[in-house]
């Protein structure tokens, strides 16, 4: 029997756990920096807490659990009707009562709810865990993947929004991913141009159109307006809504004076001016601050309600690496009327393909052991667990090849680990109480005695 | 609607995340101080991979995943042998394919031969992710929750075992767990026992009922193993197995003699002098390096063959806090045989009951916000949004409360977020540029400019 794994599952091997460690560890560090609490949620939620939440298409992409027992000759007669139903496409508890996690922000939502009479409101919490759907696989898309989201629950302060885009500044900074571009809008402009066009009901069909302009050019914009219903007033409006250019100040008193007509587009357009405020007066000299005002950006999910922004680099072509925004009414879902939130997501995998194809991880996540000693002397033990015994006392990570083995076969061992340095202790350094240590990156050798290797490799790269 | 959870899991609030986070954390870093280095596997696995790998009573325990597309007509006359199949207890791969993780030693063994041609070896590894079993939830048990190992592959030595029980020594010391006790013995003395018994057949009945002598005593155990089928003679051999008790020393060679008759038992007799040496060659002055040779330890799973190992503490009531073994042929299930394994498991969930009960928590745990900042007067929120971004430059994490709200609220916010200080702006410290910091822990108030702010909550607990 040949071992596989799931398609669209990925084993993370050493240096890829590393590497999602360090992104993770900067951004919860950035997250906890700015107030965001560490919350975790199951892996399996009641299958009724997830349906009918991501639409059709998500329904049918969740991962349904079996219920066990289902051999058990009491139920046999309701189990028949459950496969009955599962053969006409309906979820039956009988046969699935649970689900896997399809995102972060429905748990989070039924969390607070959950939890409302324990929570200081506003909650501020961070989740960084994986999510699985039963997608087509391709690359980049898989079955199981990290969804790393911060969101604030309880407060309509723009002071949240303005926090949150920092958050992508100083995390990407940290991270060093050059070329960030953050574009905002609100949905409320967004809802404001529909309004003015007098054909509010067609708000998603104009947002999904526009949303194109990046890909299919304005030409390609006008022809599916028209295909979605658009008349030719209402396009040639939108097209003047597109062609509003310029800085940040004169963009937005343009959009203030072409959606004149719109009390919700100008309150969109004030927020839109707040934010930018506030955030400018959270810059720090470590990062630039530019916001990019886009008002083709629309974010598909269809809970946003006011400020959306989504976060991409010029550096790579790779789509958007971020995304958020605020949603009115997210746990009403569940019951819970009037509370506003808002949030942001980091898109783990594909900023790990990002730094990978740049380069930008340190080299010492490679590995972080320091030194092997070789195992070529068997007198040498004694000394040897002493030593290392001492090094990891001092916090450097030491390992001893645990067998006798070929010089030659160790050395390879080390260098295929990418350890930097190797110990050699044969029966002249054990007479005279030293350790040979060699640097694997340049060949350089020199003596040293246990004293001397701790203070050496706690200075050494 | 009214939200729940499965039964069996949980949600962790922040500031349980916090505290798993933190022994998690401890863990990995000791484990990374001996050379293991970081592996995760699919929540995922093919049925196929995990089902047989258990017993029986494993395989009943797997949680298993719905196939999707179940409801396509094309499909529906394998669907339907499929469904019949289920109800007789069988699985069917049209109707489940998938299953999550039961544990991480078969996703390891399963990982180590599908890797085996990149693989160097030795390899060490450590993996610390939820696992799920369909059990009846009770107190302590779970149907996800995490599982904590470390194993090396591909070397037999002893060195292998001394570091893993070193490795249980140091995290345990890091974590302050007091009382710890190491048990070791070896399946091959047990093999012995049996073998000498005359009885090689029997070693699981005699293993299974001297596990139990700490609970039913010498009597009770021998009834039982009258129960199982031994005979007097052979029970009077175990009674005096089983009182072989004094320093190690002398415990090893009184076994050495009673056991003389078994090469197999003498081999493990000599394994543990071996390992308890190069325990001790490795012993480091910050902890206690003292193992306690058991001769009734026997540790449930079938597949160890060497070494076995078992952690508990006396300062809490609370069966085994870590556990492991050595096992032959672990990678022979998938096809590779000849690779020796050893590892050891950390009971994370106990270890954080054991730790809440003794209040082994740092303080600085609860959160991680140090100071968030009242908002009472609009026109100081330039000046607050500074300081917060200049507090956090400094890597001081920091909040400004983002409606303006009563100053009471706000206070019983800061407070039971159990945020120690809180920093206040009115109109007065808004003239002065200065900041009223208040510490809530004993209510004291000092004025402080924004230098000096950053400056007295970097050195303040």
């Amino acid at each position: 029997m040949k071992p596989s794994i799931p398609t669209g599952t990925r084993d993370f091997s050493p240096g890829d756990v590393r590497r999602r460690q360090y992104i993770l560890k900067t951004i919860s560090t950035v997250f906890e920096l700015y107030g965001y609490q560490p919350l975790e949620t199951p892996s399996m939620e009641n299958l009724t807490t997830l349906m009918g939440k991501y639409g059709d298409e998500g329904d049918r992409l969740i991962f349904k659990i079996l219920n066990n027992g289902l051999n058990n000759p009491v139920k046999a007669e309701k189990t028949r009707a459950a496969f009955e139903n599962v053969l006409t496409g309906k979820n039956d508890p009988n046969l699935t009562e649970r689900a896997l996690r399809y995102d972060l922000t429905i748990p989070f939502a039924r969390y607070v709810v959950m939890h409302q009479n324990d929570l200081a409101l506003p909650f501020r919490r961070y989740q960084m865990q994986p999510v699985w759907r039963a997608d087509s696989p391709q690359r980049g898309r898989y079955r199981e993947f990290w969804q790393c989201d911060a969101d604030v629950v309880g407060s309509n302060s723009l002071i949240n929004e303005a926090e949150l885009l920092a958050i992508y500044r100083e995390a990407f900074n940290r991270l060093g991913v050059p070329g960030i571009q953050v574009k905002i809008n609100s949905r409320k402009i967004l809802a404001g141009l529909a309004e003015c066009c007098g054909a509010p009901e067609l708000m998603a069909d104009i947002t999904v159109a526009i949303d194109k302009l990046d890909k299919i050019g304005m030409e390609g914009v006008e022809k599916e307006l028209l295909e979605r219903g658009l008349t030719e007033e209402q396009i040639r409006f939108i097209t003047s809504y597109l062609a509003i250019k310029g800085d940040t100040g004169a963009q937005l008193a343009e959009m203030a004076s072409l959606l004149a007509g719109s009390d919700m587009a100008q309150r969109g357009i004030t927020e839109l001016q707040d934010t930018i405020a506030l955030h400018n007066q959270l810059k720090n000299k470590d990062w630039d601050s530019q916001l990019v005002v886009d008002f083709t950006l629309a974010r598909g999910l269809s809970y946003y309600t006011g400020i959306i922004t989504e976060v991409s680099t010029t550096a790579v072509k790779m789509g958007s690496i971020g995304g958020g925004g605020r949603y009115d009414d997210l746990t009403g879902l569940f019951g819970l009327k009037g509370l506003s939130g808002v949030g942001i997501s980091f898109g783990i995998d594909r900023i790990y393909d990002v730094m990978t194809e740049l380069n930008l991880y340190p080299d010492t996540l490679a590995t972080s052991t320091k030194v092997i000693f070789v195992n070529i002397e068997a007198e040498a033990a004694p000394a040897i667990l002493g030593y290392v015994a001492r090094l990891r006392q001092a916090g450097i990570a030491s390992e001893y090849y645990p067998d006798k083995a070929k010089f030659d076969k160790q050395m390879k061992y080390a260098d295929k680990r990418n350890i930097p340095f190797v110990g050699i202790v044969g029966s002249d350094e054990l007479a005279a109480s030293v350790i040979t240590l060699k640097d694997m990156r340049n060949g350089e050798q020199k003596k040293l005695n246990a004293a001397e290797i701790v203070d050496f490799l706690s200075k050494a790269q």
